[in-house]
């Protein structure tokens, strides 16, 4: 993973003459920061290169192809799952120009816009309209909404809302052979096949996005934020299945523990109590009077389950100060340990007691230190193991943990991943979930994109079935960890079938 | 498409082991109802086969595998383009008696269900939970779940609350080889590539659903309808307009002509202003407080429009009555014509009241009676032409007004199918929205899917890649009302490119 080969000069002139020399990166102290994105793991790429329309991008894919060099999209490099690091020496195509808002049709609530655009600057673009994007990653103030599309991301938000799939219309996207095309529409209803789906949260592995048409909404008209200190997690969890059970569904629903609040409190000096084990946010929002409403029903049941001390929020400036250590949380960490590996899982809400009690056992037994920060309405925890890089036994102990709570989500009749996807962190984990017709069916779609039969494969490559971010998602592509010395012997998942 | 061919001794004592004597349906004169959907193509099927598992459909397809026959899944057949309609002497698979509900999880608001059960009964054996399943057809007192996956289906309520690819989490389907797999989860997210999404709306050409597990929503607090009658449809437009721009999203916002009055009035009685030229029907829900300041505006602009009479229901009873006119709409125009053919478009919300004035000017054009009712809130048009079958230059002149709505739709920014998908029906107009490229890469993930290779092909089937529903969606595969002596030389949609 870490072997490092740089660019003929016969691709970088060929890159150079799409793009102009200073679009193409190619020297090895330059292209040292795109080993790396959001997730533990790390590759170099050969070349770097950045492009500023879809026709470049097009172009570059073919003379890639004739050089027999894998390709990797790249947004903000915010990946939590190792999306964007370039496996197999591939040349990188960093899509951070192409950042234009092409098109707004307010009336139908419809945007058009480029991949390297920045999440939250879409809904600051169209909020003197009253509309806004739904999609908010806590990394909404980096990361790019072609990287969310690749990644399917979620949001705090998601929980009234839907994650990233349920927001998008139509995808421009550069195909194996160089080639443009457009999936799904403007409109919610499109004819076909529904390749639009088939392309969010398919991790780079089909092809590139250039352009994406996109759902607005209009703002609430009314939005109220309330915070909650527990002094236990078990009544911070139960406010939370009373508050689903009781027919709503907040427009945020997040819960931190101690170990977040120790991390948070040095940053923003929230203040919370010296006891409080869990701090809870809801948010609700809508019409005044319905808000109102469900106001009183939060505060009820976070009164009920004995709530040491609530703060509300009714306007933005509060509400942003509200949300700053939920937004916060995960840069805090560094106080606490100079490394972080966020695991994503998803679990029933109805399990969310369960399966936090066996994160703190798995600490214990694993001797690591973990802090949950996480989308509690739906159920989506994010542990985030703490440790020092570099001691190779720490990192052994983190990313083994990381394996056992994502275990233990599956046990409990959850899902791998909630927002971050598989990349080269949760791969090895894949057959948990997917027996072998599920992984085959996969590759089968992958095939039809990409082709894959060794006589379509330009020389030099050995299967052009993963020409686009080769070595992610599928089972035996990368290893986890490999930067600091683990081996696909190192462990594997217990519980798992025979695979590689 | 009309060439009979019955099924072989063999294939029927084959298929007769798997399901017994009395659920294999080989008598010609007992085929007879399998012709038909609710479209108006029909095609005579070799045999009719109705399985009581998913064990047994995965058997059936590898008895048709040796038997070189094509396959068709036929839930309640109320396609209304032409997506049940056994095109190449193919053997259906009736899913009727796969009826049951396997699960409720009322916690985590998931069911899972069998592909036979009729959408309405869903919704009945949740009640007593507080929940429903959303997605609505007109036919949700006939449709089965498994069509609504087939076909994408939607319905009034979708407006509010998306079409059913929305409310489904996840999949078991039997392959093309006969192997069951299962796509998605009970979860909101899962892993990998979202074949999920693939499926839904591939109208049975991709395997044959055999279990889905959808998500329940919890029934609102308050529930308010309101039927406002207007003297121009214009007047109904704008307030369809008007109320989507006061931000309101109502649960429901639909919409019938003065020909759809003439045809409900006889049946129904409803008793509507002699001089109404459209009556719009509004549905807001959620929280009382919510419900009734959302209504009050709905009124107002009602009222501003010139609303000529305004009722409105609470309770259930006055509720079904209110809507009773809008669900039987397309019944009732029995009572106009002897047959029709529903179009299904959609456009741009903001080009309705455009494109409804050319739906007028192709009816006087062509000299054929048009009645509308529709999903004014989505911008999905249901023009109805009406005619009489026997006499074929009047079923020519529907075919033709059908194909210039269409292309009117298209040509406004909008799309071909909003809830009926494209079948038989609109295969010809694809290449209005869809290029060679789109086109050849939904044949790719059929191909994925089926595999085409002639090798792979028993004997005396010409191409495995159409071995599910063959003859639907891609162009070329049948003719749109042949059956009514059509050819494909009749007529094609003017603007296209060239095209079998």
């Amino acid at each position: 993973m870490s072997s490092k080969t740089l660019a003929s000069s016969s691709l970088i002139s060929d890159l150079t003459n799409v793009v102009g020399d200073q679009y193409v990166v190619w020297k090895p102290e330059d292209l040292l920061v795109y080993e790396y994105d959001g997730s533990i793991d790390k590759a170099p790429p050969q070349a770097v290169v950045l492009p500023s329309s879809a026709e470049e991008v097009s172009q570059i894919v073919k003379i890639a192809n004739r050089h027999g060099a894998y390709i990797v999209a790249r947004g903000a490099g915010t990946s939590l799952s190792g999306g964007a690091v370039p496996l197999r020496n591939s040349v990188v195509i960093a899509l951070t120009r192409l950042t234009n808002l092409i098109e707004v049709d307010a009336v139908n609530r419809v945007a058009i816009v480029e991949p390297g655009m920045i999440n939250l600057h879409l809904s600051q673009k169209v909020s003197h309209l009253g509309l806004f994007y739904a999609p908010d990653p806590a990394s909404q103030k980096t990361c790019t909404i072609g990287g969310n599309i690749g990644e399917n991301a979620g949001g705090p938000h998601c929980l009234a809302l839907g994650v990233t799939t349920n927001h998008v219309l139509g995808l421009e996207v550069v195909l194996a052979d160089g080639s443009l095309t457009w999936f799904g529409g403007t409109q919610r209803e499109s004819s076909g096949y529904d390749l639009r789906g088939a392309f969010v949260g398919s991790e780079g592995t089909l092809g590139i996005v250039t352009k994406i048409a996109v759902r607005l909404l209009p703002k609430p008209e009314t939005i109220h934020s309330m915070l909650a200190a527990f002094t236990t997690m078990d009544a911070a969890s139960d406010t939370v299945s009373e508050i689903i059970a009781a027919g709503m569904v907040p427009s945020a629903l997040e819960m931190m523990d101690r170990n977040t609040i120790d991390a948070v409190e040095p940053f923003y000096h929230p203040g919370y109590p010296a006891e409080a084990q869990a701090v809870l946010i809801v948010e609700v929002d809508g019409l005044k009077e319905s808000v109102e409403e469900q106001t009183e029903t939060v505060l009820d049941i976070c009164n009920r389950n004995g709530a040491m001390e609530i703060r509300e929020a009714d306007d933005e400036e509060t509400r942003d100060k509200l949300w700053q250590t939920r937004k916060g949380a995960i840069g805090a960490y560094g106080t606490i340990a100079p490394t972080y590996y966020l695991v994503d899982g998803v679990v029933p809400r109805t399990k969310l007691r369960e399966v936090l009690q066996q994160v703190d056992q798995i600490a214990v037994e694993l001797d690591v230190t973990v802090a949950n920060v996480f989308h509690a309405g739906d159920g989506n925890i994010h542990p985030a193991i703490l440790f020092n890089e570099r001691n190779p036994e720490e990192v052994k102990q983190a990313i083994l943990a990381g394996a056992k709570i994502l275990e233990a989500c599956v046990a409990a009749g959850g899902a791998l991943s909630g927002e971050h996807g598989i990349g080269i962190e949760k791969q090895a984990y894949m057959p948990l979930v997917f027996n072998e017709d599920d992984l085959e069916a996969m590759s089968r779609l992958r095939t039809a994109f990409i082709g894959e039969s060794p006589e379509d494969a330009p020389i030099g490559v050995p299967s052009l079935g993963e020409r686009f971010n080769p070595g992610k998602v599928f089972p035996g592509g990368a290893v986890h960890g490999e930067a600091y010395g683990i081996t696909a012997e190192s462990f594997r998942p217990t519980g798992t079938q025979d695979w590689q």
